[in-house]
């Protein structure tokens, strides 16, 4: 058992929770107090603190990496890739994923309780996501972790991985971002703002005030879910899933029913999804991912953004990935290889489109161990 | 001036109507009575009846091609391609375009009062793409055109032009379908359920009952175009028209404004369709959509369709158009030459995306010019 945290450490372990004792200064300029995040580790921190390994989640994801998730019974979202023996190997490294600022997990977002004892609501701050990593990096202070052996995420997640190494380039080696984006691409936040509009059109929303009011955007929220989902997967996944099949019936019903799977499937998807997020959460997290460009505060030179690192990267995009092709990693690898940092690029095939990175795709676990060794 | 239509027939003109004499029968077995068909024509029908080419409109498209639209005052949608001297040249044809059944324009829809008085609402039934067929091959009787020089559609127009030379090829002698499919792919079923689900979750839709009540699901309907209007442009066209530029502002607001031009251009996008267009009629046109499978009655067998057309054919596809990609038109394009029909098959390069059939695109407009003759 490392020294630095041996088996009683309370800091370690599932379901854990921090109080950060400082506030947190955000990009917009309010300052927030008494965030409390909500995370999960695995494994073991080594005697001299070298074998941290911090995963970002996805937009809707959560800390709930590799044990089963406490609202929908199911397994963790990359349960296949961390583990014991797995490609993120719990048995060699410390991994720690933290449910994001703004978030509904655990970590303070707009449905937690303000100062004043009322939930935040639209009160809370418009964040960005360097300030979800400003408290991923108030969270590693807290383990004590001075430098990760590896920071990794795919989608929101690679953009979070991205604004801790160009801001915080001393706190980590290796860095591995997968089918996300260094600058949200106009199609993007036109998708991310349809999501918005759906929830702030539904009347339950009351403004955002809806906490304690026995009422809840869910229909908005679920439509929001319902054009996300469908920008998650490859035209060739959903017609290989789905084509135009139709659900439990011999034929077309003439009304308005969900005649075909695709339907059924995506009205499923919308429904159970307002079960376990918070539709403000929803908003912050979509308006963070929006905002994102890295190298905005530097003229838009993103190889500026990375002068100040010494760590290795691997970008890894999907070739059926259509919400952030691989022209979105290559950029970024360019501007990697314009600032002299070490950087492997690779696209995989996979048919799975933009979620290709949460599923079976063998290739990404040989790409994820080989990088993180 | 032609022995068939005398300068006073008052079946040919601008913003005309007829009431159909005898009862439209439906594919989902109802039928429906005194079905009234607004249509426009330019151009006048010569001696022998066979320069008379009909136009199909997209799915919130109307029979204002090349006339002031009566609600926006904006010139008809292809204004630019129909006109004396134009591609298709009013100087020589007889250019025919009905609103199609089940919208709104004019033609029987959901919001046309049934007998009993009242509008059907929900009550209206759901209809197909050879039902709005159907309704203009009715429209041909009325105006005594057994055979159209040509049937032109783009996008939904394209579908009906399709189900126009499969089932009534005796009435077509020219066929031509642009950026448009023979089957609904799944992720298309999928984009029009999302907007199909945000005008049913507006409590103001009201299980389609709102007219007469002083609100209509105009919320709904907004997300619902805008969502569509996404697929309507390419990523490129979207990046190249708004990039990541903000609105009239010189910074982020940190809040939910529409920070940005693309999040305020979709906002008006949704805004100003619900001044012009009927919720329940996006409901049932987009489900006669989702519904289009050509082949479905035959097998599956597309070229089955077309053994009895002795039409001449001409497909376009757009090739930044990831909505009806190129592939669905090459798959009629094979389905044709299977049946030994002539077709000819082109993919242009236009950067506007799906919406390119209504955009300047001057080689379009070539191709039109050639195949019209």
């Amino acid at each position: 058992m490392a020294a630095s945290a041996p088996a009683s450490d309370p800091r370690f372990g599932p379901d854990r929770r921090v109080t950060l004792g400082q506030p947190l200064k955000l990009d917009g300029g309010a300052s927030l107090d008494g965030v409390e995040i909500a995370y999960e580790t695995y494994g073991t921190l080594n005697a001299d603190g070298s074998n941290a390994i911090m995963l970002c989640h996805a937009t809707t994801g959560d800390q709930y990496v590799a044990s089963r998730h406490p609202i929908t019974g199911k397994p963790g979202w990359w349960a296949r890739t961390v583990g014991p023996g797995k490609p993120i190997d719990t048995d060699r490294y410390l991994v720690i994923c933290a449910n994001v600022l703004g978030s509904c997990m655990g970590t303070t977002g707009p449905a937690s309780l303000a100062p004043d004892g009322a939930p935040y609501g639209l009160r809370f701050p418009v964040i960005t996501i360097r300030d979800m990593v400003r408290a991923h990096i108030a969270l590693l202070d807290h383990l004590g972790i001075e430098r990760l052996h590896a920071v990794i995420g795919g989608s929101m997640g690679g953009m979070q991985a991205l604004s801790l190494a160009a801001h915080w380039p001393e706190r980590v080696a290796r860095v591995m971002v997968i089918a996300a984006t260094a600058a949200m691409p106009a199609q993007n936040i036109a998708f991310q703002e349809v999501g918005r509009q759906a929830i702030m059109a539904d009347p339950d929303w009351q403004g955002g005030a809806y906490y304690n009011t026995g009422r809840a955007p869910d229909a908005g929220l679920a439509v929001a879910r319902m054009a996300a989902h469908i920008t998650y997967l490859s035209e060739e996944s959903m017609h290989a899933k789905f084509g135009r099949r139709l659900q439990d019936r011999a034929a077309k019903t003439f009304g308005f029913d969900a005649d075909f799977e695709v339907e059924s499937y995506l009205r499923h998807q919308g429904a159970t999804f307002t079960g376990r997020f918070d539709a403000n959460a929803y908003l912050y997290i979509t308006k963070a991912m929006s905002y994102f460009d890295l190298a905005e505060d530097h003229g838009g030179r993103l190889a500026d953004m990375f002068a100040g690192s010494k760590a290795r990267f691997c970008l890894v995009s999907f070739d059926s990935d259509w919400l952030y092709p691989t022209p979105e990693s290559r950029k970024i690898a360019h501007a990697l290889n314009a600032a002299g940092a070490p950087v492997s690029f690779v696209e995989l095939s996979a048919p799975f489109g933009h979620d290709s990175f949460l599923l079976d795709v063998p290739e990404l676990d040989r790409v994820i161990a080989g990088f993180v060794g």
